[in-house]
């Protein structure tokens, strides 16, 4: 269940993500059976944007450019996919209209995976994604520490666009509904003006700790990592990834950007950052191709989804 | 003099369309004050898109560009602005997740306008704004002929993406709820493969005339109009403009682009061709910004929409 | 083997050729057993280019955008894929480097293709891999009627580039190895300026038949074509469709372009205009879709492998 | 002093027009000297524009791409650059501030180049380069024939931007100034909506002959240009052509697009259609390539200019 | 209710910065009226650009991004736009060929803003706008500290480009007419190749102190701006800010490029830096929206206004 | 043999790298009478690319873009272009189709230039024209030390493509032949996963030094090149710069880019952190034009390559 050779993405004209074998989609029973220790799901929606869509068409694409990726992280020193039996199980289909029914439908599938004992990696889509991966998780691991990465809090209310659940709302639904466990949402990259002085107070007051980049500038996303880590400990860990916690010189491919943003290796070492936690899934959402340029966006969404394939694969090597 | 909220700046579209003053949306009344015969109203919504979304975007772009057009119809003969009294009437604010609420929204304005005695020009946004505008000028007008221009037919069925109400079922709804007069559907410039042979069984079992683009090509737009024309005669005319009507290489930025469409002669021949109609209103859709190139469909985009103007004008001119 | 509902496409996040079953490209033979009367091959080369690269990428973006066009043309009136079995052979592996490793794979693979019975669809990729393709099927089929589409002829020696085997000479090599039938080279949209007043002698020396751009602007394309197709009659037919035929405004996506060309109307029509004749297979290429916008060369390109792809469902049906 | 091989241009990294000699500058009466018959001199001027500048990059890539412009012309079966000695004058230097200056040194230049016995063929820039280099040649020539391709008349008063010498207004002082012969002034292509009713009437007043692309399209660019032809008869005749003549889907990298103009096809053509006429010189103005795509424009403003020397080398072959 | 002339499009700049109010641009004394301390003004203004143009279009852009950017600086805890009062004045209405007729323009207007007591933020358009902004800023509060952002020392003199007033000499001009303060001339981010090796040798004659990039590269942003502010100490400041001060990577869209520059992180650091310091006045100048991607220039462009607007509101509220 | 003024690059249609003279390419033995201490060549070769090709462009951008850069280095305080005499050699002229005539063209070039005891400057192209490159400078020079900026390590084996000498094998060979000194290979910047735990296993075998990312990101460049430069000593230098080794945000316009690499001033400073190396030669590889935006990477490269010049003309400098 390990990559395919590069003749392999050559010939085969259709891309799997990483060049992975594919789940049958009719029959998510087989992930159980194929031993799966990781599944990638996308999820090709962005009905929950407020400003430029586009993200939509994200899993199409960061499956084209994932087939560049190798197996092998020189820093952590694994053989990812010799070591982790993962799978592309293909996308959520989702009417383009109906947010209720994504959710319902990206809630069941992440279930399918957890059942069967494998870590989802959700790739968006918007962030309203989110909610249902974290529903499912939670459901099988319990409250859960959740490492968000993002410009902005995602704790709106429905007040300003008239809707409880669109891409603003995530975390403010997992802090409500109890998915999170006590203190354990760890917010880092938010940053630009807010709407009021008590913007975060919903998260704060829920007990988040929150990084703004003026922190991670400030003390090195080195040392917010060594942080992180300390405080999430042995919980099983959620790692929800908005693309625009980067800035847009690394990230133009993405509906909401904010200037001032994480850069590229601040990203990567982020996600390095959470070796030896419990990851128990990953989303990665907001990229939107058609704002892209040069497919970097994408090239940096596929490292991301790498990195965090590697962290599965480091805990499990190091048992 | 502080910040607006942000459903103001959803509302408020600014640089008006062709320069024209802006009426206060907060009293559509203002219509008839100001003695309107004709109001162009933006929907920045593409909840309905099934395939590349944008279109929420159009209605910012087509005001910018539309500054670039001038008053005086050359072949018409006719100073367009002089001869009508137009205004912007700003955008109808739509949240960008809730189509019923859309649906409702631009029905309610645009019976305003309709109700001030002007003629709505609407400008989407996607295809699923027109059957609002559609039920507003029904109701107060009657059954209308509708001249649809459009790659495809638009009289889909909910099955194919489970909601009755996309961007690809506008004229279903419009034919069944009984809004176009018998045998007063004429679609122009419909082209590309089928889902099954009898795609189009329902538009034609309503009567609709259908012109695909191999019958324009070989008979020639003027001839084409002409006959569609007669058709009409006197019955109050809706125009519902879907981009995608046109070629790609003339207008590049839409969502769903069928290769073979009008050339942008033809496209604007065509509006020209209904010149005598009692034209009560109009919609041009489906334009996505985001993938246009150098503003060309956005250009092409106001002119049609000044030859829809120019219609009302030459129509008053002449009596 | 026919097309797979919408639904699958958004739920499989790969994409076959116009969402149609896979070979196994392990076993050729496979064709065969699965009564496979088209297949589509994609060739990711452009080591034949000799301006702008990027050809390599087109079956990777045709296969995408494919998924698009349904199956029933509605012109012919006929349900492509319900009446002839097709599938979506992969791509044929080449390394970038070595072109006559390229050309020995291209005919191994055209050839158990029409071993099979069944009409290769070979998506480029630059015009030399049309060379190989030819050679296989002539190899089968005799010396053939050959159709080609392009602004230059592809008649050139190896003097200008020192290379006997580049985009600009499949034309002279079919010609010289007996692939094509005596008188029996129609070549469509030439243009622009020639290196010296000999460029087509060659050709013509040949018997070839010459349409330039100008005589199918003055004649029209369906003249143009009933010729075409009265010189063909019978005989076994290729058609070699290089995309720079067409104008760039509808095919901006191409390495080496020529102001003036065919419209996509023309075009589509030109296929269309071979109806009745007994093709045997089609090569479309020169698509790069580097230099494309908004995906406007892609969608033509798919829509031209569709009116090849009906040529055969057509011929069948009407026995 | 005719073109170089292609690998010259390979080895060469600069390229000059057409890949022709240079002359040098520092000389002018080196054009006399080398016998040339036509010179090509580039303007990056756009101190003019009124909308989107850009105009003043296009000497540099219009050498670039014309260095695939072959040498031999089909349609008339002439070998231009074996027939008439053409060379690059380089470009004429200005600062981008001083539009008197500009106008002085392009009138200048122009004047070395028409004393020395060749026609200029000036690529700017903005079409306010248009009117010193018509000075120039009707200081030499006497009042001239113009053919005017533009989808604007260019007889703009200083009214509306407070000055009288942009990018609007250079056929206006072509006909204040008499530089024109009378009833000698031929527009082609011009469209969109006027400012008022009497926007022609200066042109008109002078006795300009107006074809607007409403004309063209119905007679057909060959009617049009066999009229034009016998008009001018054998008067010394200027070419000036502005690239928003020709439609955005054709040539979207210029200022002030407006929709609905010449194809590619009817451009060249129009050009070709001056065979025979006694062509004194050339301008094309306003192709801006920071809003090309893929060089689209630039490529066809390189084939008007092979047309433009065409019809030199046409007349001198014919005596 | 006809169009307005085309000098309104211009004039009234419409979706207004930051979603403020507008004044009544027919009389600026609605300023003092309506309490302003902080007046937006645009100035589309290119003609003073020596490599690639476009600045023009900028106040637009500008504006229409600056819609998502809220009211609360998190990192300052303040309310800005409840803080102080600022309005959005519209655009200076400028020819694009009267360099001096801008200048004096430009001067008049912000003199009318700092007539009524608020500080002027200046839209830009190329960098000549700034001269004259300054004029009227020093003509008010006497010579001041200026803050400048640039890759260039912006003091060359008339030589190059044969005029004294273009984007390459207004710190000059500054400098030579006393505008500036003895020793307040704070250059940064000035990098890449020198025409010779007293480029800077005018600037520092007049006693401007250099943070090359190197420098702030070395020693970091936060702490040049300690010294910045304590050289600058309560003299009345104001900060001009070139935006190609950043790297292409952060900011693609300008005119003359030279890599290596500020990031964004710095460049928000910097202006933020200027807390606690009496700004008077502000210009954002030399962003080209045309060479943009995904308006990611434009965006940064609104958040430096946004810090710049943030400096008067923390001044006041510290009183 | 100075910089041109900025007037030439206006008035002369061509522009040469860095507006420097041109040897006349027919005899290269021009350069030793020039006394050519540095000469410019240009290889438009991309034949060797495994992924997204098109820097066969990149030498005729390049020399546009570098028109821009001036002759004084400050950080240096060195008159460059006054201090060496630096010439364009103009292209390697080379069939796009024949990489052993590449090499063996480009290994005869430079060679030339070395043999005149000049430095050669060669401007790819793709990383495959390193290697005769490399032979030239080792057969003059011996075996030379080598720092090698890449993201990565280009010691692949003729396995994965079937092909010994493509872009990603140089340094491989130059190891294997023998043409870098024991333990002089120094590999700046390589990051991403691996093809297997041994992928840098040879060059590590042949006594690289090899710095990834994560160790420059973590030291400071400033750190690491002063360790480079004492392993150095007094040893003949070539730096081959592929330009991937800068991350995609600020060198967006290449084939295979990799997320995390350099920001521009860490580029900037790894060359200039060889101040007092004994340079013999450099290249600046795999900028892909197609594939950059608002010419970033090309600016880039620019200035890298006169951040090499720089080097040249300090050693000079201080004897």
């Amino acid at each position: 269940m390990s990559q395919q050779p590069a003749a392999h993405y050559l010939r085969h004209g259709q891309i799997p993500f990483f060049r992975l074998p594919c789940a049958s989609f009719a029959d998510p029973s087989a992930y159980a059976g194929a031993g799966a220790e990781a599944v990638l799901l996308g999820v090709p929606w962005d009905g929950g944007t407020t400003y430029q869509p586009g993200a939509r068409l994200a899993p199409w694409e960061l499956r084209r450019v994932s087939a560049l990726v190798q197996r092998f992280h020189p820093v952590h020193g694994i053989d990812v996919f010799g070591t982790i039996a993962a799978l592309d199980g293909g996308n959520v289909a989702v009417s383009p209209f109906d947010a209720a029914a994504m959710r319902e439908r990206v809630e069941a599938e992440v279930a399918a995976v957890v059942a069967a004992g494998a870590a989802p990696f959700v790739v968006g889509g918007d962030h309203s994604v989110a909610l249902p991966a974290l529903r499912a998780a939670a459901a099988r691991h319990g409250p859960l520490a959740v490492v968000h990465v993002d410009a902005h809090s995602d704790t709106s209310t429905g007040d300003l666009w008239g809707d409880e659940f669109h891409h603003g709302t995530p975390l403010r639904h997992a802090l409500a509904e109890g998915l999170v466990a006590e203190g354990q949402l760890h917010q880092l990259g938010l940053r630009g003006a807010w709407g009021g002085a008590d913007d975060f107070a919903f998260a704060s007051g829920h007990g988040a700790r929150i990084f703004p980049i003026e922190a991670i500038a400030e003390r090195g996303i080195a040392f917010v990592m060594a942080e992180v880590r300390e405080r999430i400990g042995e919980r099983p860990t959620w790692l929800t990834f908005d693309v625009d916690g980067i800035d847009p010189a690394f990230a133009p491919g993405t509906g909401t950007p904010v200037p001032g943003g994480l850069t590229s290796r601040e990203a990567l070492h982020l996600v390095r950052g959470l070796a030896g936690v419990r990851l128990v899934g990953m989303d990665l959402v907001e990229i939107a191709p058609p704002l892209d340029h040069a497919d970097m966006t994408c090239h940096l969404g596929a490292s991301l989804l790498f990195e965090g394939l590697a962290l599965l694969a480091l805990r499990k090597a190091r048992g």
